[in-house]
């Protein structure tokens, strides 16, 4: 009987959905039909010389009609989306269905609809000295106010007076960065999965700092000699400069988590692989960004130099390394400001003022650090990390909800946008320069440079992991380096010169391939890899379950690299800037003693609170909290035993490091303060600061 | 201990919020230090002649800080308004403090900082004969691209050179109508609270049709009055016509739900007045916009005409007509498409789907409105009562909850983004004209169009419903009439012309004016016109409980405006468009057996997914669900009694209707089929069609 309702719902739902799609492309149609005939009427008035409302309501109908395509383009979307998840099909992501139906329309808009060349783009010749951002119009008497909208190449002015409409369907690039990136990396970020992430965030910091770097550096080197043997065969016909090849370098440098982890997550693939690849990525794109914009800040005007200026990299490395360090701050101290905040207010009694808070404070860290002329993006993204690690725990659990779905759907909706608008451009974009020798050199570039950042540095990697990255996982990340949203948003910022738009152009070819083919084979590969699929994400991978020595050496090797910061963290940190933690009357030194009474929630005080108020329910699943108390009386029994020798003392706090990355909080928190100092729970508490200061 | 915690946090949180205060102030003064900086930057490389991507950079820098003190704008209420709920101060109201912190922003905008005079406005005096709406310019072989923006008065010329920062943080009033109102009034129309709602329809829509239209009327002839009289004076220098008169009426005459209903919620004032309040707020928007709209659409292009064009007046009153319908039948068009898509395909299982997917639907009945020349605020407030009354019973539980939370948030913001707005505009709107006479004239025409819309109509409705709106009641009406979102929005749509700043002024102050006085003035007008607070909102008012016939007629009045929309709403719409109502193979005749079956959905068999699947929730607390138990027995009995017999028929159906209003769907449904044909139990279901061919 279910079996028989379920198919036929699906039945009606292909029904229901061709339909729908019939419908709405009729739909986005006759809307382009009606946008291309206000546009004469626009025209008309204008002849007419008067600036009206109804000129005004024109051109505000027509941006109604063009977002109303983009609309329709994300419904469909949807639908087929869940009509592939209840089928079950996982050959083509919704990322790339996004794009396939952005292709369908714009070879629509560009073939489908002829729009009158609309004569209302006059050409005036006067001898100005600058183009000026804003500009006053004196047309008899009356004063019209200009704004500047970029400059031209002499060769698209027809193409302005053309195509009018395909122009209106192209945003501007900036939109891409104030308003579809920031979700979507600040969701990155705020459902980051902290425990493996740390687990591996050595290898991670590598693949994405030095192996973006590499990659950039090799592509951009393979692209330079491209581009001059290119210029021997004469194929090139404008300038292209090292500094483009090097910004080419680094934006399809930047790997897209989308695609690649949805199918991840559905099949449970390999903890430490799902991390590897969603941490690599997640800062690569970071790295990328503020890598090409170094570039381009160090990129002189009109330089022709070829040559390769040491000074010149050392310079933009500098930018690059403050840029990257400033962003990050801004981002951390955004969140750090707004966990203090959901602390010492009462928000929380209001979910909804809460949520709001939480949603402005994220969004200011991008446009302060847009203001300040550091990458918003990046800072987004450690501002999410930080929210997720802090106020997360102080927020009431409601918000935690609302905050979390808010982000999930904003960040679906932006990415199937970004998605469905690349697949619009290949044909909507004016100015497309496909070169046939340069698009293959990228691809070849592209791969050999995904290649010099994976192979190499997981061979460097494994001689410091135990845990070795193993050839099969290293292949998967070779396969599974995908190119998206955010290559794509730094290819189409600026396509003014020449260069420049035959990178767009190459670029979005990157992108459709690997979205299109890589990710449409990421399960084949996975098989063909013989990865493992089907892992609880909570349990520990097979290598480091049972071989007791590999397992503590993992551990061993993260916890070096964090145990300070860990410490730091939780025993100041979190008590300061959470309810959760030890209370730090017990952690801070007796002579700061009201400050510490001050800043202490009165929540740390009670243990039963931390549960509730740990980020446990961010990384955890219920079967884990189980778990974890049967870690208690274990490690509280080896800790005992190991309480002398220094060795054995950093793998019990290596075991703790990574029992809390693994478990959240709330267990250490019960023991927080034999962090500090072991001693035996038979004394007190309140004798701790004494006995620390005797030391 | 408790209150001592309390207290200390509450104290806390005042020294962490006016640190806040201090802070985000500074950051935002600073970051229009960075703006202008940015500025001479900007223009020193306009001076250069060139346009690189620094300049993009530094506008959108230039962006990013303007945006960002509204960010901090919004933090800082959000901050004080917890403080105000957590300290209960009701003496200003969220929106008030908006406009206050706005208004502070904007002196220091104004006054704190100097700009110094933008030199890269360049004015062009060629000789061209149009004002296209997008140029070329040609600067020594380099083309431009430059996008109209208005036009502006010749004194205003200075100005622009003048204060380059003060009109960046100036929007585009676009913005309000396509980001802004459409979540603020979608929220209104989802959130309505349709059980009080319908029940005071007839009054309800009285208030708004007619009520709006008289009130536009007569302040537009008072203002008329008043302008010639200041023409006598010599106080009006510039043109004002007749249509301009009756526009200003128009946009003064929207009501604001946001304010009053706040404090209303809090202190659960009587149900009927909240509905009438509510409902006729609700709907005067989208009336007022309507009607203005219609005005302007009238007004012939520099017409001098003071006569009273009767022909004119009704041609208006056509396109008000034909806008309306419009609207209307767009909105609920795409709420039955959307209320089609979740019922026929499973996208319940997916919630993030879903749930973009109600996002999209909502949003595209506004731009669909506006792409075809209707009015995408009205197209969108239907839509949100269609979801309401259709969709929702459709969608999973977690998406019911995500779609309610998701517009409760964007509804918040953008409402309290417009009224800061508000309050910065007062100093940083360019082309202020404030005219003591006409603002005194205004403040008097808005009063007593709002008394010419309440008590006449009251007296007229009282004639009818047997539930008298009572004097107080009326009183309270009359001085909750504030004005807010729409009028502002409509106001600063288009400031052009002289007569169009001058009323944009006075709308500001009349704005304020209302929702600092009278929203302020709420709580003590309450208590001193004796109307009782802290009724629970789903029982019902005094009036109604205990005299019998009292009840029964205040139901009839409602029943025979919806009887026969009711009996096929729940016959045939419901069952069609949702799971719930009674299997259309009992309603539907049975020639159309076939068609049934495929469009009722199998839960419509199952009673028990009713409970959850009808809109309780968005209507009824837990108490009622009981409540409705309780009444079942009763009413069924009731019905038994009552089968023969028109008129009493006639009550008991209307007693149907009115339950159905009142407690949701769910126990109407187990009774579904004897609403169509009146028949026992006893006989089996599949006989229903015989009986209605047999009759």
């Amino acid at each position: 009987m279910l079996g028989k309702v379920t198919v036929s719902g699906a039945r009606r739902a292909t029904r229901t959905l061709w339909l729908l799609v019939l419908v709405s492309l009729s739909v986005s149609i006759c809307v382009c039909r009606a946008s291309s005939s206000s546009s004469l009427r626009e025209e008309d008035s204008a002849m007419e010389n008067i600036v009206t409302e109804k000129q005004a309501e024109e051109s505000h109908r027509q941006d109604s009609a063009d977002l109303l395509i983009f609309i329709m383009l994300l419904t469909l979307t949807i639908l087929t989306i869940w009509l592939f998840k209840h089928r079950r099909f996982r050959f083509l992501h919704e990322t790339g269905l996004a794009m396939i139906y952005g292709v369908l329309v714009g070879v629509v808009l560009r073939y489908g609809i002829h729009v009158p060349r609309d004569i209302s783009n006059v050409t005036l010749s006067c001898n100005v000295n600058a183009s000026p951002a804003t500009l006053l119009i004196n047309v008899s008497g009356k004063f019209y106010e200009y704004t500047l909208k970029g400059e031209i190449s002499a060769n698209e002015v027809d193409d302005v007076q053309d195509n009018e409409m395909l122009r209106k369907v192209t945003f501007d690039p900036e939109v891409f960065f104030n308003i579809l990136l920031p979700p979507i990396i600040f969701h990155a970020g705020y459902s980051l999965k902290r425990r493996h992430f740390f687990r591996n965030m050595g290898s991670i910091l590598a693949y994405a700092f030095l192996g973006t770097v590499i990659s950039c550096f090799v592509i951009g080197l393979m692209m330079y000699g491209c581009v001059t043997l290119m210029k021997q065969v004469g194929q090139l016909d404008g300038d292209f400069f090292f500094t483009d090849c090097l910004f080419f370098g680094a934006i399809v440098s930047a790997t897209d988590p989308v695609t690649v982890l949805a199918i991840f997550n559905e099949l449970h693939v390999d903890v430490d692989l799902y991390a590897l690849l969603f941490g690599e990525s997640v800062l690569n794109d970071a790295v990328a960004l503020v890598l090409s914009s170094s570039i381009v800040a160090y990129q002189p005007e009109g330089d022709n130099s070829h040559t390769f200026d040491v000074v010149a990299i050392l310079k933009s490395f500098g930018v690059f390394l403050g840029v990257f360090s400033g962003s990050f701050a801004l981002g951390v101290a955004t969140g750090v400001v707004t966990a203090l905040v959901t602390k010492f207010t009462k928000l929380r009694d209001f979910p909804l003022l809460e949520t709001a808070l939480f949603f402005l404070m994220s969004w200011s860290t991008f446009l302060l650090a847009e203001a300040c002329g550091f990458t918003g993006v990046v800072a987004v993204l450690f501002c999410g990390i930080t929210q997720a690690h802090y106020t997360f725990n102080n927020l009431s659990p409601e918000s935690q909800d609302r905050t979390k779905q808010l982000f999930e759907v904003l960040n679906f909706l932006a990415e199937n946008f970004i998605f469905s608008y690349m697949g619009l451009t290949l044909f909507t974009f004016q100015s497309h320069v496909f070169n046939p020798m340069f698009i293959v050199g990228a691809f070849l570039a592209v791969f050999i440079g995904r290649a010099a950042n994976i192979y190499p540095l997981s061979f460097l990697l494994n001689l410091g992991r135990r845990n070795k990255i193993r050839s099969n996982f290293q292949h998967m990340m070779m396969f599974a380096g995908l190119r998206g949203a955010m290559t794509f948003a730094l290819s189409i910022r600026d396509t003014a010169t020449y260069a420049r738009q035959m990178m767009f152009s190459t670029t979005l070819l990157v992108v459709f391939f690997t979205v299109w083919v890589c990710g449409g084979g990421t399960t084949q590969m996975l098989s063909c890899q013989r990865i493992r699929v089907g892992v609880d994400s909570d349990q520990d991978n097979p290598m480091s379950i049972g071989e007791g020595t590999e397992r503590r050496s993992t551990k061993l090797e993260s916890a070096y690299l964090f145990r300070i910061w860990y410490n730091f963290d939780h025993n100041y940190l979190k008590p300061i800037l959470t309810h959760s933690g030890p209370p730090l009357t017990a952690t801070l030194p007796l002579c700061c003693g009201p400050l510490a009474r001050f800043l202490t929630s009165p929540q740390a005080f009670e243990n039963e609170c931390q549960l509730k108020d740990d980020d446990s329910d961010l990384i955890l699943t219920d079967g884990d909290i189980n778990l974890t108390y049967g870690d208690i009386t274990v490690s509280t029994d080896a800790s005992g035993a190991h309480t002398s020798g220094g060795l054995a003392f950093a793998g019990v706090t290596s075991d703790d490091l990574d029992r809390e990355l693994t478990y959240g909080d709330h267990e250490l928190v019960m023991r927080g303060t034999r962090l500090v100092l072991p001693m035996d729970d038979s004394e007190p508490p309140f004798t701790d600061p004494h006995l620390r200061l005797q030391m």
